[in-house]
């Protein structure tokens, strides 16, 4: 007998939950690719994706997944030898980086651990050290899936400033578009990447990349640019094709245009923050109650460096692995594997887990997860402080029905 | 902001949540209904249909919801004037008394309240009067979807032997096939009624009866009988349009083709009626927890007579109706109004809900609903005793992974 | 190797190929079937279905197929012993009759024979005869499924009205409905049935029956009603369950309320009829064209007589079932069996077929049929006239554009 | 009134029309990544795409489109500066030469105009007089798109061999791999390059290279790589999402899956390319019917270099463009805009079109779209010798059924 059976509830930060609405309208015969709604729907896409990032500037979409968009962001910016400076707050920033420097890019690493986001204090000595403004731009994981921190990308901006450098700040906001508050103009932020799988509710198989004037006047001198990521005729198309360097990705955009609608018009930006902020409130009480027995820990300490997407924790001895195939065999839940905070393979990466509440996700999927955390723990006789799911249950009290 | 914005869950007794699965293998194109694969499935769904039922009799399938399906096995069994004794347990074994009234049969009612199961010593009582053996068959509803309550078949197919009659026993499974234990042979029964919307998780638009071999020479003499209802073409069909008396209905026989494969390939019978009590117990665990204070009761007191698939409660002063449209608007979830505890209409309706667990669900979704419930008391400042979704995730603890 | 390989089309009377947006419509979740979004759908699909039978009266709804639905129409209208007259055109006028007399009712049949409609002026010539005025209601079947023969409608009410008889006109639109043009107010019908499998473009699963004030006056004496069946509660619902007697049909109304969407407010009735003439014309082409050799004949001589929704036809010498077989086998497409030409199971039965051209049917599928046929017919070597699908496409030519 | 009111046919050369099977399959919530089944999927999809090709060497899998994969082509085998020679029959392999030589290859081009196939005796002397087998590979295109040329393989990699020469042969079949016979061991190609759309029925967001051990040797030596295309995780992946770079393209496997299983477990690769040569054969004696008179005629003159899975051909004077627009106003249909025969936006652009037949595509789908072409010819006036439309049927008459 499993408690399992029913509707699946998948965890994980990415692919997120996908809306039915999303799924039903990727259903559907292929359309013409030339000309038609295709145009109409190219248009009105790129236009929202432009809206979802409150960027007033430019947007390339590539069929390409996370990975594809990081290496059309390099591709555009940089030519051979350029340097770049990383901000390194966790695995995705870490890979980013090496990418970029397998390119050809000369990258400089500061890196602030796995618990903490990026010191502005340090990204501006950094650059003041930099006297001859070498370095042509600044790489920053907005939300870092596998730590759950967020940084402050405003603060960095305003690092480089004080600094006086002209470096661009490059954003990698997939683990947090559409979750937590981001604000491309307001924030100064020149390339900003994302993809389609995680906030913006669509299957993966969609990279973006938007840019600021300066950010597309740097890629007239760059040369590491290929066919295939070349932003300039992505972002400034003539024919339909050449918003997608050829064939369109049909299916992906009748379901994008289904999401970018629910998210622009009918939740709004404003309301998609609040819900992820109450959400994550409710994980966090789970856990800090869990926590004040036993070696349950939420990776971020400091509430105020949390992404409100996704939250890392601790679980110890082992547990996290065995909790997780629990609720996958006994309740119907998939949470994520700890990725980043120890070597794969060792019996550490067995301590640690994800729980994600980004994009598609309510009040009931977030307390099930969580209440079936409870009952397998109890199960498990994993050592813990009971009572987290009744402290999560009254943050979503708290925080339900505010603006 | 709304925290209701991901997936809904709608935890109403019936319909229920259908499979994806289900809904997937009814999005196809129509096939033909005169040859070919149709033949194949409508076989194959005839004999799950009797598997799922433990009957070793015989199946007739109808378009129509469970109204139908009630008016089919009436129509069948009876003649204009003859004797019916209804055991009414709740709303829906009183309209099924009701109508078999309106169609001419003289019921004599048996009425238990709203909050206990049929009696088998009146049953008993009430046969031994029928000196001439007048009552030609015992309607009895197994789970009262509006009470909550689960009537003892067994115990009343023994009243009926202990009485000496020779009354058909006829059985209104609704809501309880695919969720509570039923065994049509080894009860005695010989006449069932059921349909596709709640345990068996396919979109409402069948209707099923189930009758044994006594039923059916019984039938032979009835004159009840119009040319839609008849139910010995569709359980002995020459050609497959006989099985539906007429068109098919194609996309819900794709559909119960594939929950049938489910729940008897699968899952299991067995299992699936372990998974519902266990459910059952977390949803009772929340409610007793909860009802140490202010007004909360569940309708049914003795656990045994509790019905696994659905559990009706009281919540007083209004809080019912208010706690519904909460979990509505603010979590995404809806639960089921009360039904037939109070005039509808009156200020008393608003003091009663429904909780379903019925078919296709888990431990995610029930303790997710259950969850949302004590946050929305909390929110609405609702009389409670706390803890309730702690006490529920306990029973889940306890329950999952029992064979 | 088989050249059947690719989509197939199913060009069988009904079920009738069904949009893909009726089959995403129904590809959801449940909904709650008390409130909400539920009670809008239910009154839209009613009023639209009084729309697209161009009746201003009343309508009930059916979980039912067809014969369901005869059974409603019957079941109003009609007291055990009253008088009814049947005008027989074809296998489904004659069950309809058959049906109507097993429920009690005394039918007088007026038999056309197969290739004819009825004669208006034996149909008033027989209610002349009834000088009592006993006939309660003349039953009509607009377009005969199996003949493919099309009643003319209005002249039936014109015999009725110049007989002076107050009988009321039943009328079976169940292959017309959507396709042939119908006016139930303009030209006097007092009960009209259909269902959704065919014009309307949905699965199989609803039945529906329309009436005028006269009938439900006519209704408020009958006495064969039952509890499903009676129209009253349906057609003047107080709560959104009594429009269906019980539980609502949720997916079929989802994919009921697209298709009138699709009928009523984007292609129009007008265009809907004047597209189904030209598609039938193409068909009467092909077949009149192969016909001038070999036995192929369309079973209906008078292009006025023949409905625009079917054809049926006859190929002669076993070879109807050999092209049948092949058009499946070999290039993807299955042709309606005959009915009602010759005794099922007799070698006769395998010289007649039927091509349909109802509901979401365009130039592509119908030309596409009608090539395959005379490609069939060329392997197979059935004598026949070459030509059919070059006079197809220019009916095609001929007819496209038109108002 | 507009006879296109029904399920539209796209008969453009990709995307193709997606099996309803491979659109359900893609129609499920997303999976975990990281383990269980999609590491089945990815394992058994990589399987039978090296199946699909004929090939026992490796394949990658990039979400990308085919200007992707040709990119993936040409980064992992060049360095900077090294030499190929491109055998260009048309736009794509134009672009993918152009393409090539943007990212520093070293191009040299051998044109063969845009009717004709590549001339191997040519290829022997380009490569003889390459002594110092400085060109590292030879760039093909099997089938192009745009001309409807078919290139013969063998024979050029037999040039090559003639020739004496090393270099390697890499071949694009995005047009042709799952229509046109293909055999990557058996016929000495290196590298081959396809996408998701055509042949193998899935929405465009797939690309693919597959490669030969020469062809890895050589990639260890070239220095155009980047991480995203890399073919060395993604083709001996340790880790599920190596095989993907990141995120795996969960609901494109779903599909692929699913195709792959149709083509290679059901319909089987030999009977799938004699279905596109016979469904070919029925479009060229549409088109060599109708080209008697008038200015109609087919791109490629000699049947033997024709695709089998596209079609190019001249309408003239403008009336292509007509009769694409009657089609799909009209008819249902959507034939493929002519490219590469005429300047895009001149009067000549308007002369030529293409109609795809590549994939999942039957008898019944492709005589409807000649049929709809014969009788738009007809309504628009455009000068044609009547009878193609017959002459098709003729050639599936002739073809069907053959093994």
């Amino acid at each position: 007998m499993s408690l399992a059976q029913g509707r699946p509830y998948l965890a994980i930060p990415g692919p997120s939950t996908m809306p039915d609405r999303v799924l039903a309208a990727m259903h559907r015969p292929a359309p013409n690719i030339y000309e038609g709604e295709i145009e109409e729907i190219a248009a009105r896409v790129a236009a929202n994706l432009r809206r979802v990032a409150m960027s007033s500037s430019h947007v390339a979409i590539y069929i390409a997944n996370g990975h594809g968009a990081w290496e059309a962001s390099i591709s555009n910016v940089f030519s051979r030898g350029d340097k770049a400076l990383s901000l390194v707050t966790g695995r995705f920033g870490n890979i980013w980086a090496r990418n970029a420097a397998t390119m050809g890019v000369d990258v400089q690493r500061l890196e602030f651990g796995i618990k903490a986001p990026a010191d502005p204090a340090k990204v501006e000595e950094a650059l003041r050290a930099d006297k001859d403004h070498e370095i042509k731009a600044v790489l920053l994981t907005h939300v870092d899936t596998a730590t759950s921190v967020v940084n402050d990308v405003a603060a960095i901006r305003a690092a480089i400033d004080a600094a006086g450098h002209p470096a661009l700040l490059m954003v990698d906001c997939i683990a947090s578009l559409g979750c937590d508050e981001f604000r491309m103009d307001d924030w100064g932020v020149d390339v900003m990447v994302a993809a389609s799988q995680k906030g913006l509710m669509v299957p993966p198989g969609l990279g973006f990349v938007w840019f600021s004037d300066k950010a597309l006047a740097a890629s007239r001198e760059a040369d590491l640019v290929t066919p295939y990521w070349d932003w300039q005729p992505r972002a400034f198309p003539e024919m339909v094709y050449q918003y997608f360097g050829g064939t369109s990705p049909t299916h992906h955009l009748f379901g994008l245009d289904e999401s970018l609608k629910m998210i622009l018009e009918e939740e709004g930006l404003t309301h998609i923050w609040a819900r992820h902020a109450t959400l994550a409130s409710a994980v966090w009480a789970a856990f800090e109650t869990w926590g004040q027995e036993g070696d349950i820990a939420l990776n971020i300490a400091n509430p105020t460096h949390r992404a409100h997407s996704v939250t890392a924790a601790r679980i110890g001895a082992g547990n996290a692995q065995r909790l997780r195939s629990w609720l996958e065999r006994e309740a119907g839940v998939t949470l994520g594997i700890g990725l980043g905070m120890a070597e794969p393979g060792t019996p550490e990466a067995n301590d640690f887990l994800r729980v994600a509440h980004m994009g598609h996700v309510n009040a009931h999927m977030t307390l099930g997860a969580l209440a079936t955390m409870e009952a397998g723990m109890q199960a498990l006789k994993i050592p813990h402080n009971p009572g987290g799911i009744a402290a999560a249950a009254g943050a979503i009290a708290k925080g339900a029905g505010q603006a």
